[in-house]
């Protein structure tokens, strides 16, 4: 199964393809989708769109995991980091692929084994499970690889509880 | 030229297709966007898409006047709301538009002259503006009218300024 995880952004927005099954996974396509400042965010908006429906049209991809958007003080940050989770949502969508949101302190969790875990040890986690010499480069595309890893532990679990929920115990 | 006035929203996205230059338009098309609240987010970012799009594709949409998201006090709704006008500028992008956004201050001074008038005389300026009978309801399509009325009033003066600043006095 291959997972798109996304670690949404304007000016950088990390992306990052796993080939795999709950904790098995290696990376097939790793980086990150930058747009300028300099351009209309309308314009930045559909360069993305234009990138991250590329992505999906390469890649048999499954399901996007996204981290989810957590206000902090710069709203104006927070407008463009929404916004362009909002496009690669419904693209994902339009190609047929699943989505799922995911709070910080979750992809922490799923990764590290501890939702407050500092960025180099979910750094490390992630270059571990997926068999890499060293933390992915850059940060936005090892956050990314995080948020898939989640994905890719957590969705078995949503799948099961779906059924246990509205399929019955059979 | 056709105008696509959006007033952006997830629950409800307003919309007025007019026709016009300048203070002379009618409008083509008006109504709102609904997607339902129990649906998943990038569900409803999708459905929101394709009707946009099919909105693009039906008209020969010169340009899409958005008005820009204010933060309110309710952050989750704020988050719907840009999320749905991110979606409505790439698409606009797509299909080769021009895109522009006003404060909401600013479509008010365009449609009545004055900057805080109350949503009632924006309403009665609008129908007074479009040659109708009554304001257009839901307040949710006026208010999208009068997004495409501010764009029509202030489009040929953001060209006079562009020429100016950039193309010089021939």
């Amino acid at each position: 199964m291959f997972v798109l995880g996304i670690d949404p952004g304007l000016s950088r927005c990390g992306y990052c393809v796993l080939d795999g099954t709950g904790r098995k996974a290696t990376a097939v396509a790793m980086g990150v989708m930058r747009t300028s400042p300099d351009d209309a965010v309308w314009d930045r908006l559909a360069m993305l769109q234009t990138d991250v429906r590329a992505l999906l049209a390469e890649y048999d991809i499954a399901a996007v995991a996204l981290e989810r958007v957590v206000f902090g003080a710069n709203v104006s940050t927070a407008s463009g980091v929404l916004q362009a989770a909002g496009v690669v949502m419904c693209e994902a969508v339009g190609a047929g692929a699943a989505v799922a949101e995911y709070a910080p302190s979750q992809i922490k969790e799923a990764v590290t084994g501890w939702g407050a875990a500092p960025k180099d040890q979910v750094g490390q986690m992630v270059a571990s499970l997926l068999g890499l010499s060293e933390i992915p480069r850059p940060a936005d595309a090892a956050d990314a690889a995080a948020i898939a890893l989640c994905h890719l532990a957590m969705a078995p679990l949503a799948a099961r509880a779906a059924t246990a929920g509205f399929g019955g115990i059979r």
